[in-house]
């Protein structure tokens, strides 16, 4: 396998199958996330696909299965650019996983996330018209990657389903560039789904099949793993049919600078950092604490290029010589907070931690006064 | 005015205008509200509106203006029945204003709050085909009641505006019958539009008339009330063009009995509550903890009739003896669970109270020994 091109400080987690993320300082430089700095998250090794022989197949509940070759894809359809976010399931796990053990998942921080310039075909328009009148309006789409994994025994490509109501809807795309350029291998060349707003495993990469039908997918990704088990619930104990099948992302918000455990030397200092929700609602507003979640204050908040993406912000505040602890907390459009505590939203598996992010700062500004 | 006609425990928290709850053991009686239990709020005196004599403007930006008289309504347009369930903004403000004062709002209990079986003509069916070419994707439809309330020195309609992308889903219904019988005069007679998944306020009473507008509503109740505010604000010093304009509704649940200070005489006890959020999210999970928010374990959920309704659920746990808190927690299906903490969503407007529903109870089983 080719070393994925990513950036020299990129965070590798995993060689094998390739996983990483950047430092948040770097995730934080830009509003859309360079490619060689957006996070990688894959469960096998990455296809070599050559573009020349590459077919998706589209099967199930439509009038005739087809195949489509990118240049279909490229021609065929009309051509849509969406800046979107894009999050991992277990981004912000390493908190979770310092509260009480999270075995077997990759200690994600919270730069697995990024915000891309997508473009390719909508899915709605592929699916336009070849419906079977069969299909029911809480169908499922099933999307399988032309990856391998090996899992239980078995070998198979990645994949999950999505509700065919959010299948139709127009932010969902069938993606051969990102940022202007052909996806990456690690990002899915030649193509991938792109799921605004929902968990980035709906994402799949190396697309492969589509397959229409009553009923969600049986693929290991969605009906074992990316499910949100209750507290008291572990591997050994639970009943893996009766999570909640990750979908929709509530809304998170992370401090990028200064980093948990810094000095600080001068004031006043600049917070910033990065807020995002999935479904569709909006980052409305963003609040930072430097007294651990007590006393709060406005953060300044960038626009978001749409609904579908993340929102940076800052503020510059004086802080009290000594140990401070900061937190951030936003406010989505259905007024949904978070949490507080990471303990609030443990879980075996590791997903979803949308906790208040809190960390801590030293301002130390003796040093400032002996020079 | 009448008097309107409720049950004879309905506790009216103001008589004119018309405010009132039902208690929370018999709210949690039915999952569909008889209308005699029904919540009711109003602004202003409950106009006497004619039947005969109603008419429904439709104006803004649409081809030609219209009037639709209610057999207009009722007959050239398909019925449709949906159960859902309606929340106002306001429910739960009573544990707001225990932590901190929320001047001049009614303190509502939990029990602001209900479910009915609407029927109507869908909003979307009245609109279709009739809109003008100059309503932008992000318009709005403005919505105006035929009471009179008088606010800032002026008489106006209760009204507000929802989003067009919203007033075109199928949920949304102009309704003139409630539970199977007209609409009562407190509940909206003769037409109400029921906004599924948003607070009761948009539901707007006494439609008198619809306005598609570029722009949202600058009636007082959506420019200036209905807005969420940071808990650093007050009415002296709040920018009131700076809230989060209120629409869907985060989860929420709550313990409907025992109620709060109860002795409990016998184990073990049966906890039984509601659970609800809005936005056609679904309640997936409802967690109890007797011990202060320590611990969960799961309770057992009956299902909706509909994405947009409430869920009962109900547990049996044997108590210690002495005091115990009582909580519940609900997870709806985008994974959003509650801010622990009324001080962490206080507002000096006392709105969308999520916090999780405590309680405190006293399990005193001495009683049984004696006997």
């Amino acid at each position: 396998m080719a070393y994925p091109d990513k950036a020299s400080n990129f965070i590798v987690k995993e060689q094998d199958p390739f996983n990483g993320e950047p430092p948040l300082e770097a995730l934080r430089g830009a509003p859309v996330t360079p490619t060689t700095l957006f996070f990688a998250r894959s469960h096998g090794a990455i296809p070599e696909i050559d573009p020349r022989h590459y077919r998706l197949s589209i099967t199930g509940l439509v009038r005739a299965p087809r195949w489509l070759s990118l240049d279909d894809l490229q021609t065929r359809f009309p051509a849509h650019t969406l800046t979107a976010t894009l999050q991992c399931a277990g981004n912000r796990r390493e908190e979770l996983a310092a509260h009480a053990p999270v075995p077997g998942e990759l200690p994600w921080g919270a730069g697995a996330i990024g915000t891309a310039e997508w473009t390719g075909a909508r899915l709605v328009d592929v699916l336009d018209g070849i419906m079977a009148p069969e299909a029911r309006p809480e169908a499922h789409v099933h999307l399988t990657g032309l990856d391998e994994v090996r899992r239980q025994d078995r070998s198979f490509g990645f994949g999950g389903s999505i509700p065919l109501e959010k299948a139709l809807a127009p932010e969902v795309l069938l993606a051969y560039a990102m940022n202007g350029a052909p996806l990456a291998p690690v990002h899915g060349f030649p193509v991938r789904l792109v799921v605004p707003g929902y968990i980035g495993a709906r994402s799949v990469k190396w697309l492969g099949e589509i397959h229409v039908s009553n009923q969600p997918s049986n693929n290991y990704f969605y009906a074992h793993a990316y499910q949100l088990f209750p507290p008291w619930e572990n591997a050994g104990t639970v009943d893996w049919s009766s999570g909640i099948k990750l979908g929709e992302m509530p809304v998170t918000s992370v401090i990028c600078s200064p980093g948990n455990g810094e000095r600080i030397g001068q004031n006043p200092v600049r917070i910033q950092g990065y807020a995002y929700v999935g479904g569709g609602r909006r980052v409305e507003r963003v609040e930072v604490s430097t007294d651990g979640g007590c006393c709060w204050q406005a953060a300044q908040l960038d626009d978001g290029a749409s609904a579908w993406t993340w929102r940076f912000w800052q503020v510059e505040l004086a802080l009290p010589a000594g140990e401070v602890e900061l937190a951030a907390r936003a406010w989505d459009s259905g007024t949904n907070t978070h949490p507080e505590r990471v303990g609030q939203v443990w879980n075996f598996k590791g997903y979803m931690n949308n906790a208040c992010h809190c960390l801590r700062v030293t301002a130390d500004f003796g040093l400032l006064i002996l020079y």
